[in-house]
């Protein structure tokens, strides 16, 4: 196949240097070199569409977490919709739609056999491609497990999402509402808050940015909290925290807040008043990524395809045009700019 | 039975005020007063042992909590061991013992119907009826339904407690062994530190009063900590926070370093960094009280009467001796100076 290579260019944004606070554009550089060539059983992806997604800051540290980062010079990690290009493996052909871990570039090779089945969205008739990365992928999954395995709402029951026009956060209420939940949604934005309440139904729709939010959400749940899905933390979850009732449930898959943290803030240390709040009102906290519980994910493509497929569950999609916009699609999303699911179109 | 009410005098012990930080004897008050009289379907208890436990800090307090504070003037709450001495009530006789909720007092009466089921240690040859009241009571089952519902340490696994000398902690120790775990016991001074790893075979035993304490808790978990059973906080909690390995189990059942603080810390503001360390290291921390788990109590009576009859699960009482040096012995207990099961011998 070496008469290919000159065929293709690759474009690839590598991570130039860590980040110290919130990522700036100088933490990326964008190179462009020849498209690699399969080997026996591989494949060349073009990608089409690439996720952008907050655990992507973690990644740009090299602190201990539940992945290990991007090394300096390396291309950034990434959730993409690729299209197959080349084939050396006879499961794949040209043309083929997969979902791929091809990062930020255009062009990247994978094992053919790593690529566990190809983009099947036959019932969801006029989704775009995307909806892989989205609600019918990794987000809408972390939705469904943490409520699942964590959250369990019960009927009657008031849950609380934050950043929740993002696709975790409005997956998890519509989720919960399907479950029989009273649903409470936070957003940053007037935008937001009406999308939450007129779109997606929700009982009640806060903006966090509200100078009186802690006092509405108070207000907006009379008989406490017994879900709230944590995928923010800072003020958000402040406010929360005397409002959680006995036996209160929190799955922790975000926390959007701190990751640029360079510093504890200064004060009291309230560590202890978060540890005796669980004693005291028997909270369960717990962490977890949607692929602790990736049993469930055939689970989750039967049951979500169907809601997809009646309409009952609704998602947004924030498209950022061009590869070489995926740092400021990134930076921003980090500030909470997107307005659902932030997807950059490749190709 | 009005013939009777002279024959006894209660003695009693009330809250007098509610304590500012550490409580003082001046927030008891000792009372005498006619013993009451039973009427249909009551009986009359005279206090055999009263139980002293770290939970009743918080009942001297109006802090919200889940149980309602001990009024000021009211007899402080307790568990006991009591003898019926007049009984109303078919099921009972003079000379019965019984488990109850007498409180700090030496007579006391009671419900026939509540008192659920007459003492039985029939099977364990020689153990005082205070048993009741530790191993074979609230803080055993404690401990065992936080392992069975919430810690689940496995075969191989490093298991760490903390006042591991006192009867939830001592009893924590020892099933992790009998479940196969790796067991590092944290006690207050050299003699508990000796009876962890000589009388109760904990495979190490740490003195958190050693000034080196954290290196050698870290030293002590070379592969990290799988479960950490929470009954201390403070400085212990601290040392742990850093070895927590992925999907650790923290069950909180008492943060009895914190009962007493008056103001939070000043300093950093670490509630974000126990957060962060929660998604990160996707753990479960929980917070229980052994009742939420009741259902198991029967299976707890079988399965610990059996390794006491065996000596397989071996415990140690503490014993004050009358009722009048209860509030010396509450206030030492919450210090850590009692070696065991602290009980009030009554009468």
């Amino acid at each position: 196949m070496s008469e290919h290579i000159n065929e293709h260019f690759n474009t690839r944004i590598v991570l130039a240097s860590r980040p110290h606070g919130e990522p700036t554009p100088e933490n990326f550089r964008l190179e462009r070199a020849p498209a690699p060539t399969p080997h026996a059983g591989q494949v060349l992806l073009r990608t089409r569409f690439l996720s952008l997604d907050p655990y992507m800051r973690g990644r740009m540290s090299d602190a201990k977490s539940y992945a290990p980062p991007v090394e300096i010079d390396e291309v950034m990690v990434g959730r993409t919709v690729s299209e197959v290009v080349e084939s050396l493996h006879p499961g794949l052909a040209p043309g083929d739609l997969v979902t791929a871990d091809a990062g930020w570039q255009t062009y990247a090779l994978a094992e053919g056999a790593t690529l566990t089945r190809k983009l099947n969205l036959p019932d969801l008739a006029g989704a775009s491609p995307s909806t892989a990365l989205g609600v019918y992928g990794m987000p809408g999954f972390t939705a469904y497990a943490g409520l699942h395995e964590i959250g369990k709402p019960k009927a009657g029951e008031t849950l609380v999402v934050a950043a929740a026009a993002g696709p975790v956060g409005a997956t998890v209420g519509q989720i919960a509402k399907l479950r029989g939940a009273r649903v409470v949604g936070i957003a940053g934005g007037a935008a937001k808050r009406d999308y939450l309440r007129d779109e997606l139904g929700f009982d009640v729709a806060l903006d966090h940015r509200d100078p009186e939010f802690a006092a509405q959400l108070q207000a907006a749940c009379p008989d406490g909290i017994d879900v709230y899905f944590e995928n923010v933390g800072g003020p958000v979850f402040d406010a929360v925290l005397p409002l959680l009732n006995d036996f209160a449930r929190v799955p922790v898959c975000g926390l959007i807040a701190h990751y640029s943290d360079t510093d504890l803030p200064l004060g009291q240390d309230r560590m202890s008043l978060l540890t005796q709040l669980i004693l005291k009102r028997r909270l369960t906290v717990r962490g977890f990524i949607q692929r602790d519980f990736i049993a469930l994910y055939p689970q989750f493509l039967r049951e979500m395809g169907a809601w997809l497929r009646d309409g009952v569950i609704k998602y947004r999609e924030d498209v950022v045009e061009g590869l070489e916009n995926a740092p400021q699609g990134l930076i921003g999303l980090l500030k909470g700019e997107n307005f659902g699911k932030r997807v950059v179109r490749v190709s």
